[in-house]
């Protein structure tokens, strides 16, 4: 295992993936993406996740998106690739290649078709861990694995040196609360928040930063709130909370809120950054939720 | 499209995968396997189901199980294959490589990771149809999914000519028979039930026949519960459904219920069928869960 | 434990209440209301259950219901009577007030604000059973009372002589089959279904007879496809089923679904049997939700 | 409507019904429980609330629950009273009732048997608030009424001058943390935190207080972390926060979890305060649930 020279806090965006077709990468908009976000002051970028449409990509796209942020990154931040998925064959082929590519650590969700949990999953990942080229951030997101963690699993995550972080995306501030006093037993286990508009209630409950969609869009406003929180100056906090709920809406515009990253793609298309094309299966926006999207992008302009 | 000249009711077993290692089958046992369940009577046989832990596989033995089950069938039933991803572009390919080994038909759930519904579920089956080589079987399984179709998906399913049948494992019997009324419509659109315990209400609420793993260990008592359950004969059904209950204890030693074929497994094993071992995240059961299983494998014989 | 000389089958509709005022029962309209539902042929009447809005009356009103039905209803079928509450004496204190008025049965769901199960609930139906002058009929509504019962829960039921009959509103025809095998162990156990689309359904799967709010409205309309069902005739059943799913969406119009008996009541104020105020928290419908109703009586007649 | 001359801030424990039978109050009992709390710096006393078990009491000893508290109190805190209810009518009768007898205000949570919620919720509150004698605390309580307040109930609240404080017992932080930001929007709207396990980050995310049921067993401890919260004394909340975690595993003793105030009941007995009765559905722990909570209590004292 490679060490580690880097601190995990601050804004560290999970990117979303441009795309010309459904298979085909948007290497332009890609680099534009990631000069705004590093511009904004992002401490690092997440490729793959979640909003990264990861799990919709060919094996061969995935690859792809490795080899041209790295590239464009070139070092100039930490970038964490995300390598979760069902078959553990396929896990540890991809960590192997993003490892070769220069990423600096692994985020690795519990595998996402069979409900894994207890003695199973930290089975997996001590199997895992053993074949990954890279230090690995562990990544809880019940909403799409199904696997909700317990207090034990936290534990195992803080016992074990090959696990340098956990990104807790399940919207429970609860758990989240718990989770960092759980990481107070180790130097530096830092604690990382997905939902973006739990961001400042994190800081001030004991988290290192945030890993926040929107920061695709708006890098700023959510390195501000960091900076914010950190200092507890609730009334910038009040104004920048107001600022990333209405951007929040722009998520929910897609008939039932699903497949976020719609919205987000096409508030970037907006921006002149890249298109909107969603991988399947989810395709472009109506007209009619593009034009609220616009909205309230006009709002926050 | 190939045409299609087989008729889908009674009893289609989704087969477990028999493994010597996370990446090696084990083909010896897979030809015992295949061999037991047609001799038991079996209608058809579904490979790389849920059952057959299909999203735990690496492409490569996927590819395998494809080729070698055909093999071993050789036509003496439709063989079914079950290709659902996460890609889009992953499940096409499998497709396509199912075809050209000799499958009948492709077994479809939705993309697992994002939930997806209505319009965007919809068109997803649209632009995969184009693509796809062979007649496909609509496949409802929210508990794994987290997709709960509604009255408009099977309306849509019943109006696609190239979806040719439903295979219903939400375990909802409401729904079940609401799809089976539904599915009057067109001329031959078997739904078929998934969980085993339900095999015989199914028949009696209008259902075609049985997609239920323990047809794996004992194909012929759920032959037999098909058979009794067409003509009625609640004597047997009674008798029958008792066996079918406590065959089901197996399947819910695991702790938590979870790796459901980790039991089956074991049963075929102590049956001298095939290995026990499960793929990757689950593992081999712990001795006091394999002694519950033995004492049902003594009661049931 | 008074003899009980009657048998429950059929269907037995769950009376609406009809109210002059929040605490003013509509006598005359309670009057045409029973004579409708005798003269569509019912089995039998359930007062003071959920569509009776029982928990919402104050427990002077709910006195004068079961004395003023008991007056109209005259013995001419049983009258069974919902006693339900949060507070073991108040559900002794009104149980002994129906026995005393000639109530026939009565109905109890687990107490209804702190969630109660296994053996605690138990225990609390054998203290009651103590007390109460009447046999006595379990009432299975988890989405009203948060308790889902379990099979030893129905095995208790079948177990104790005064236990007449489960009426089982829960929607899970799966508990619903089960339940029906394990009421075979007694010499006559009926079980009753609730949610009256699955009235068909239920009787193919071994019931009883429906509790069905519906046959407020439409009496005939269940007795008919009781009948139907009975036969098996599907013809029939098809035909009727139509109809039942469309009364139910009178149930759906209130905007979010909630306080189901308010479309009822105001289908029986469009049918000139009573009028529509429902009692608190729930008020009267906004036109337009009117006008849907209308509509669909007028397509029913 | 009286005049309010307190501030609801601090701790405010909900107060345990000692019972010597299931219909009797244990006046001597309640005595010793409300002078320890006293003693022990609470801000006020919530009689009648979830942890009271009011729903399973008769109303006449609701009645006396008033009436002798309101006789120990004696002016000395405020004194809240429960009057939730299923019926419009019977909320109205004890409210009065309270109101005589000298009760400060009356805490509501919505009716729950049929869940209510948007509109209909907020007219339900509307007519009960003008027929209350006293200032309302609106009581959000989802596990126990089914409903889940959202954004435009807090609005309502903070609205609507009859309405003086919100008790916050969903367990979710987020809606707390937004209803405190929105409670902001009025000179003096408290939001009291129910969860004892959430006091301490709910006083750091803008709370005012708790209601707190372990604060029958151990009022101090409560006191002192609020007062730590206040402070942002991390050190001592650490150390308060393994006390209250492991007090609460009291209530986790009964199996399954349910009746939580059984756990509170017998801890109250080991320390001589009261008896360990519960109302009916509940009834005594078994020993060794007893052996359980007294080892914990060992370790805390």
């Amino acid at each position: 295992m490679k060490k580690m020279a880097f601190q995990l806090k601050g804004i560290i965006p999970p990117m979303v993936t441009p795309l010309l077709s459904n298979d085909t990468l948007d290497v332009a908009g890609l680099e534009r993406l990631l000069e705004r976000m590093l511009a904004g002051g992002v401490s690092g970028v997440f490729v793959l996740g979640s909003t990264g449409e990861a799990p919709s990509l060919s094996y061969r796209l995935r690859r792809e998106v490795i080899a041209e942020s790295s590239r464009i990154i070139n070092g100039r931040v930490p970038m964490l690739v995300g390598v979760a998925d069902t078959s553990f064959e396929e896990t540890v082929a991809l960590s192997r290649y993003a490892a070769e590519r220069g990423a600096t650590a692994l985020v690795v969700a519990p595998p996402f078709y069979f409900p894994v949990s207890g003695n199973d999953l930290r089975r997996y990942y001590q199997d895992l861990i053993r074949k990954l080229p890279l230090p690995m951030i562990l990544y809880h997101m019940p909403g799409l694995t199904k696997v909700r963690f317990d207090a034990e699993m936290i534990a195992f995550a803080v016992d074990t040196p090959e696990i340098i972080a956990l990104k807790e995306s399940s919207g429970d501030l609860d758990f989240f609360w718990r989770s960092c006093r759980m990481a107070r037993c180790r130097k530096h286990f830092p604690v990382l928040m997905g939902p973006e508009h739990l961001l400042a209630a994190s800081i001030r409950l004991g988290g290192s930063g945030g890993v926040n969609g929107g920061a695709n869009v708006f890098p700023e406003l959510f390195v501000n709130m960091y900076h914010a929180a950190v200092k507890n100056d609730v009334a910038t906090m009040d104004v920048l909370q107001k600022k990333i709920d209405r951007l929040n809406d722009i998520y929910a515009v897609p008939t039932g809120g699903m497949g976020v990253c719609r919205g987000m793609k096409y508030a970037l298309k907006c921006l002149g950054v890249c298109g909107d094309l969603p991988a399947e299966p989810f395709h472009l926006l109506p007209r009619n939720e593009k034009k609220k999207i616009e909205a309230i992008l006009d709002e926050l302009k």
